[in-house]
């Protein structure tokens, strides 16, 4: 069987913690060269950025997990020269930027697959199914945890353009417009923001899906045990998705749960999509993030400090 | 020849100063019915709302300048009964919205307009026709008004999802769009909030237009002359389109001037569209506000009152 020969851009913790085994250990990808400023992978050709990854080495496809401001134009080169891309979340840091690559991969006819990892745990293809035929009722999404212990030190992620609470909270949000079978809409929301910041450290959404209300909670200052949580109340009952989508517990049945698979799981999904020659282009979470700005009350609350 | 018959939500102040007369002009539209709350037409029957005017009266079509919040319930029964929609701007409170609006007409075969008014002005064709083979250097734009002399009283236009200065800033946006040959995105965002308000007095963006930069700076307290300008610097000179679009200067040529004719050339279009079975949904103006309000630094400035 033919594999794709993937370079892969940005080798930071994602890159090493994730994208790299998940690579390794899928049969169907070849790592054929890395492009990084500062990190090195042993075995395959380093290149300082992704101009020249492409031009050294031939390659299929091209994967980025670069941050989201410049990972537009960095998509851009890979996709003019030709090559599948596949984009971390979110996959770029304004909607135009995913609507013009959206555009420029139709035109080149290559593969754009924008990742979103946490629809890939466990319980959300089960969840969508369980959901696709019940009447929803409501909707409540509890996203808290603490951002000194998933994001030390990474003053970026609460400045302009950063998402903060968002950055987790468009997991939640994945997972939601993944599972839930009527559109999801933003109606209304309120965002604290530290003094001296330009990204929220917690916000409060009213959602609504379909004629059924929702709500989502982001909080970045939960100690403790931390909570990823999507309950969706139906005519049969209430459906539990926990721990960021990896535990399911329908109504009247034991928890269901399975080992971590995301990144597996999201390559597999790029290896069909370049098999087949689709795209998957989905926008759904950002532009919820993008509406919650849109239309926010904001707070001024104490200056934060990592 | 067959007129559509119309029916016209929102009886406010730009449905009697735009909507009324250019439908009267129109001799493929007759208005066959109206529903507001407050506001009556005479020679047609009068509805509390849009539910009511659809099953009272025959329609083919709705055109609705109510305020964007709530739009999208009230487009939707439109849409789910058949009718063709036209709507003012902005299409819809958020960007999810809009797109299930065009997801729907499309489920039901009936024609969407989502309408920019600002598009019709009579310099935006001809700028349209003389970039679309330029080289694009740079892009300005120059949007300032007098927030008390253009919307007295209007605090709904500082409120939450009220857009603040993106509501006139929105014209200008969707004027680019309409003019320029690449792609627009916004790179950065500082927006002025004055204190316990949530919408924007003043805004300036930081765009970027294929490979060249730009700038716009919306204001809102701009008192004796007012500017509404766009100025794109190509490789044959500088194009200026000034009072809101209708005023064309190209490089070494007198200026080019017309009569107001925007809502008249949209009814027009809105028929053109009925009459060839069309949709027109266009959300990049939205959707650049969207991405500025994602990516900006907010600076509190001192309280404003009307």
């Amino acid at each position: 069987m033919h594999s794709f020969r993937l370079g892969l851009v940005g080798i930071g913790k994602i890159a090493r913690d994730q994208h790299l085994p998940a690579i390794a250990g899928n049969d169907r990808f070849a790592l054929a060269a890395i492009a990084s400023r500062h990190g090195r992978v042993d075995g395959v050709p380093n290149y300082p950025d992704t101009a020249a990854m492409i031009a050294g080495t031939e390659l299929d496809a091209v994967s980025f997990c670069t941050p989201p401001e410049g990972r537009h134009a960095l998509a851009r080169i890979a996709i003019e020269a030709g090559k599948h891309v596949m984009l971390e979340k979110p996959p770029a840091a304004t909607l135009s930027e995913i609507e013009a690559l959206a555009d420029l991969a139709r035109a080149r006819n290559v593969t754009l697959f924008t990742s979103w990892h946490s629809r890939e745990a466990a319980g959300v293809g089960p969840a969508r199914n369980w959901l696709s035929n019940r009447e929803i009722k409501a909707v409540r999404i509890d996203w808290r945890e603490d951002i000194r212990r998933w994001h030390p030190g990474q003053e970026w992620i609460l400045a302009a353009g950063g998402f903060g609470v968002f950055d987790p909270g468009i997991n939640a949000l994945s997972i939601a417009t993944a599972i839930l079978p009527a559109p999801l809409f933003v109606e209304a929301a309120t965002m604290d923001v530290p003094m001296g910041r330009a990204g929220p450290l917690a916000a409060e959404l009213q959602l609504r899906c379909g004629d059924a209300k929702g709500r989502a909670s982001f909080d970045f200052l939960q100690t403790g045990p931390q909570t990823w949580d999507i309950e969706v109340d139906t005519d049969a009952g209430t459906l539990r998705l926990s721990l960021g989508g990896s535990v399911l517990q329908l109504p009247g049945e034991a928890e269901c749960t399975a080992a971590d698979q995301e990144y597996p799981r999201l390559y597999a999904r790029f290896a069909e999509l370049l098999a087949t020659g689709g795209s998957d282009v989905d926008v759904r979470p950002m532009r919820l993030v993008a509406d919650a700005f849109l239309l926010a009350e904001r707070r001024e609350i104490e200056p934060f400090e990592f």
